[in-house]
């Protein structure tokens, strides 16, 4: 059920059964020289979508633009500020709480919105609590990431070895091509790449990681693999999910 | 060009020739009893990436979330505050900026965001500006909305009068129609239906506007209005997006 | 009935017959070679008065430094950015509705202000709901041009046609003629005056219209036009406000 | 010279042999039964003006909203949040910086904006200093308060002993006489008058000031001491800024 | 009762019996070639933990970075911007007040803290009323500094004469000496030192105080002044404080 | 090295051999029944001084209040917003990276801080860099909790196995047992501690730990233990501090 499809007699219909929603969130930002640069939006939404269907459970838009500001020196990344990605929470949960929604299941294709999103969690908590909503009190977050699925990333393990690295990775490219494979990219990769380097600022990434990869080679990538990733995310956040909405 | 769908190296080739991006921004509200809650994130989406095709342009991820808070007593809407979403656009541009970008070309499908992006574009223009950045007095924004093109809003007024109304209006329900047959919902539609009423805040909004309609009568929009309006709405806005790069 | 010259039992039995103020907001920027930088405010503040004295209304202080962003690359402008204004009208906003006004009827003399007080506005009524105010739900802001009242709009397009322009303008300039006479400036204006690009940045706005004009020819303005703007403005937002109140 | 009945071209011409204003500021808040809601904005307008004749220096538009949260359990004060007030401070400063103003002389009428301004003052210069513009870190602001001018302290100590009290003191009501003869009020003042409370909150001040007056009498004002106390503050300050201009 | 070394519930057994809490404020700036840089936030601490034996009061962490951004050409300070620090002054009473404190008695080493603090009251006062806690309408902050209770003062009028100056003052290096003879320190002074000049921005200050002191000779420092300050202090704010929990 | 008991002199001439600095960061929050207040700003603040000790670092002032708002419905708990956090750390960057400073390493004593320290890195990484500073690309901070050392972790499986839980642990404790032997707190401890429930907000924290631990056994504590925490952390991070200094 995807809310930007649901009317709001619908979304009250649905509010007398569940005051839970799963709200993906992802990325804009380079991919290497073969990923996408939506790459952690579209894995994020697709794999919420899938939790949807299989839940009931609405799904809100994507937060497609998240908190890559390391990658900025890359052309066609998009970054929110810290700072502004925990307003946008803020002002999500606030909208929805006052609708009666209290259970916020974040689907995140990115590493780099988690501090983020937990520091804008704890501000939520307290601002949400001091507005004296009738649930206010009752609001709760929790942030699942596809990629740390017990399963997604045995199975990377498996498929790609030390070759997954830690961006750019074959798993998340191979989940691209499975949903858009139009947008299947060829390009050379270096097949030497960097890895090992702390992330620190925006110059000192694009100095250490030239070329975008973090460790990764995405040429391992394949659809049918992504179409595995998918179903085993998918599979683990949903259970997840009904386990979330279950616990006091 | 889906900027989402696109590698960095591409859009650092895309930079060489050209500075501009097209940027969707809509809002996730209730539509009425009928109109689905993501209708103006669907329909500047839609008209964005015609406009993409048709021009070559990049097109940014959408904004789906954007300034609705007087619909906010309606479950399913989700608003950035003003200041929220001034910040989310300085973010976006200062991303796109840094990069080389310097024409913004949004195209809008949202009234209640006029008056904050244009708030937006002026704070973020002096932001920019004190950055010192190689290209930051160049930048320029343009706020078009689709439902405001000279020929879409002359159909509006052919097909449906006085019923086009100014809130979950058949115009926009009939685009929403033509992208998503799926999502066409059928619901009581009371005969009588609120107009004229000013906006403030969002209880006063739905004490005034109790079924979210303003003065408009969805039931007239059909999937094949909706297909003349995207395709009138295309192009004019590939009119405009091109007459914007090349002014100075 | 000007609230700077009143006291405060004076406001406190003011309240018990009105609920509404009067709020006149203008802008401290440059007006070309000949119109003075006070031009906005001075308008804005006048013609609250009179539509004060007309309708025995409060007249709150006039804010007389908006937003003028992109004038602010002529020396003597003085701009708020849109964020800091729409904080200033929210302040302004809450101290007046806990004293329990509740009807803001904002005089405006600036065309770059509306948009940021747009937003403020929408901005506020959501925050000053979530105090929880006896009266907070009732707040409601009006924003109301001098500039765009149809009579003056007329009478101005009688008086210089094409040469009203839009910023700099013969009628704003005879309007301030009229109430400081000892202001009148002398100064060459070139015949050529820019017209027609739209606004961006400041370095820009300068770029594109060297002397400050926006298409406009003030050496029409006459003091005695200015009489006229001024007592069309405030008949016509004398009967804006009473019906401003009336309604629910 | 009044900033608002200038043009730019004028404050352009000024620039070359000043780098000075003069800015002043008050507070819309109580005053006691017959004290004006404006008082502190009336007295440092006025006294600015007499600075700027008597110095040839530019005066900017009043602040006439200011930092006076502790009045607000008073109808018809209007105070901005100190938060807000410096950012009104920092974007009046950046704005005529970037002009190449670098002498800022406050005269203020208002107690409770010395803590903010100072505030602001600190914020500014770093914020200013980090724009890296021509004479950013030549910016100097100073601030003035009119009530404590030497020769106007002795005075109101003569003239009014320990009646002259800390709020809605005779010897502002006087200046405001003065200055508004048709806005002088006649009310019945408690001969006993609150005084030694420190300030703390709003609700607090009300509690301990019930009338508003802190251990002043305002009763003994006369618009002839109005008219001293004027002379006695553009004296003084006249000398202050001259002197502030001189030293490096 | 330091807070640091206490137990949740022995605060709640605490809070039975006072509603009063001590908060030292320091800094961490240049105090000349000689005085420490936490100097501000060394005697706070020491003179509030004293009166904290003194009264058996609590005594809050010490904010040991302050207000300083004028010191920030010099080595070794770290400042807060004012906006900063009234923000964290703001969550330290939220936090508190929610658990009943009511009464905060800050012990202030620096007087660059005054003017923020005094405007972070101003700004919480409103703030903690708006969230309708059980006591927030009776916060009450008070600002003490210790150098300039009027024993204080005496003392170091007598012992050094004009030679105390107004920075990195002999007073307060004989205090740090008194606490910490371990960082006595031995450096040259120039004989003439700078005075008088009014502090703007950062570099303008250390243009016209080369070495970091305002006007002082600290050589004339001994620790055993600073053991008469320390017992000086501590008396005079021990009887402050216990006025200050009694009013009303 | 102690920032607050160094002069600017000697900053000067530390930054001639290194730019780094030690920067301790802990909490003020409960930490159940006989766990002090202090104890993650304790913990932190001596290992830090240990590894500054051990490299001849520099050590700032301790940031004893950090992003405890999960604790906050535990009397004497003090926390800021995570957003006010992310602002500290900016100015503490801001004003060192002025004077040189670029490797910044933050010794952490809780859990609580990682997610918002995070998250200001990465603002304050593109602020500076936006700043224009000599050095500020080169700005690097890294995050080190002392107890998730190795050796720690080690020694604290061994020592207490799950009775460690994951708040008021008794290595840390023991850690505080063992610098404030004045300090070690008797109480009684219910033998069943509540364990894994999630941590949303402050009323529900409290709700589901009510005494305020985590699945710990403090009463397992000693000083002997603590002492050897101390060790092991003060060597792992002396290494690690080291470390970061080298690498590029």
């Amino acid at each position: 059920m995807l809310l930007h499809l649901t009317t709001w007699p619908e979304v009250e219909a649905y509010l007398e059964r569940s005051r839970g929603i799963v709200i993906p969130i992802g990325s804009t930002e380079q991919h290497g020289p073969t990923g996408v640069i939506g790459t952690d939006a579209i894995c994020a939404e697709a794999i919420a979508r899938g939790v949807g269907d299989a839940t009931e459970a609405l799904v809100a838009p994507t937060i497609n633009v998240g908190m890559a500001l390391h990658h900025t020196s890359f052309p066609g990344t998009i970054s929110l500020r810290p700072s502004t990605l925990m307003l946008v929470v803020r002002d999500y949960l606030t909208s929805l709480t006052k609708a009666g929604f209290t259970h916020f299941f974040f689907i995140n294709g990115h590493g780099g919105n988690i501090a983020t999103l937990k520091a804008a969690f704890a501000e939520t908590y307290t601002a949400i609590a001091e507005l004296n909503l009738p649930h206010g009190d009752r609001v709760r977050c929790r942030l699942s990431n596809w990629f740390t699925c017990h399963r997604v990333y045995q199975l990377a393990k498996e498929l790609y070895g030390s070759q997954e690295g830690s961006h750019a990775t074959p798993s998340e490219i191979a989940l691209t091509q499975y949903l858009y494979a139009e947008a299947i990219k060829d390009a050379p990769l270096d097949p030497q790449v960097a890895s090992g380097y702390p992330i620190y600022g925006p110059a000192d990434f694009r100095r250490h990681y030239p070329d975008g990869r973090m460790g990764s080679n995405p040429a391992l990538a394949r659809p049918e693999h992504g179409q595995k990733f998918y179903e085993l995310a998918v599979k683990e956040l949903t259970e997840a999910y009904r386990e979330f909405l279950k616990a006091d």
